[in-house]
């Protein structure tokens, strides 16, 4: 289990360039890991250490046909995939609730927001009616920058979209209302750190 | 959509008899409804009234093989149950993090241990110590009773039974230490009305 002192990658390229034409020697995608499963490695990590309790949700599933063999476990045979009404992570942080969805995309300077689906968007404004705490994660996977977005930012673009606005949220506005989320070793999407500063 | 002024049913032989042994003429079993139905039900309305926001987590699935046919959804041929890692319900109420599970039972002066799992046991010690609300609903389906019994009481239960003690919480115990709640026709299971004057 090696860290870095200060959770950072070595990064020698970076000194006067712009963060999105930055290039780690430590490559994301090199690393074959997902967004989700750095997202599930952290929330482990806060679990194990007593930070937060935060899950993802199973995937949905409309099951049709189940079989019980003897001897042996059910199996399902027939099922399929249902959209899901809400986002896929939620959980408790100091008596608050915390509810986000994680995203990513190869774009450079803008992200689509086709990467979400309405009723996700109807459920954070459901949850910011009740005073949870709701945000979206947003990684763009080339230059490795990772985001956390308040979701009041989110919905006003979703609304000008659906009135033929803009599809997707330039990188500008992300950088300027969102707050970079450090990338570290362990835990790897330490966005607890940026929660605590957000909204406690 | 008919409602009773006061959410209780009419029942003509409750007068001095004891909750345990009454009968009510609106029987629960024959409505056709499970504790699960209800609770959806209720929290469906608690979203539509934007009173809270609470979702029954899908049940987990082990995904093994999915077929795409052309021109249509995918099928999952091959899937296994898994066990959940935490309860069933979670949510938001005026900003605090909402946790329960709910179960039943046939018995008349018990309810057993055995309806709950060693991981959800864990996952309400987890939640507890993140000061979220955490409790369980139980329902004894005969008295047509429901209780609403925070975890701290359940955990040392729970220990207890670990160390060769009782298997069953007594009703006695649950009438004390937990809190009854009002069945009613819409929301069916009003038990945000306990949360409220328990935890605010």
């Amino acid at each position: 289990m090696i860290r870095y002192p200060n959770g950072k990658m070595y990064s020698p390229t970076n000194k006067g360039t712009t963060p999105s034409t930055q290039k780690a020697t430590i490559d994301y995608s090199n690393r074959g890991m997902t967004l989700e499963e750095d997202l599930n490695e952290t929330n482990e990590y806060y679990l194990v250490k007593g930070i937060a309790v935060v899950h993802k949700k199973p995937t949905p599933v409309q099951i049709v046909k189940v079989d019980y063999p003897k001897r042996s476990a059910a199996v399902i045979k027939e099922a399929y995939f249902k959209q899901a009404s809400t986002t896929d992570y939620n959980g408790v942080y100091k008596g608050k609730y915390l509810d986000f969805e994680a995203k990513e995309t190869k774009n450079k300077t803008s992200f689509p927001l086709q990467n979400f689906h309405e009723h996700q968007i109807q459920h954070m404004e459901q949850i910011l009616k009740q005073n949870g705490i709701c945000f979206v994660i947003l990684m763009f996977t080339t230059s490795q920058e990772i985001y956390l977005l308040d979701a009041s930012h989110l919905l006003p673009l979703w609304e000008n979209m659906k009135k033929q606005g803009r599809k997707s949220i330039p990188k500008k506005e992300i950088e300027t209302k969102g707050h970079l989320i450090e990338i570290g070793y362990h835990p790897r999407i330490d966005y607890i750190k940026t929660v605590d500063k957000l909204y406690f």
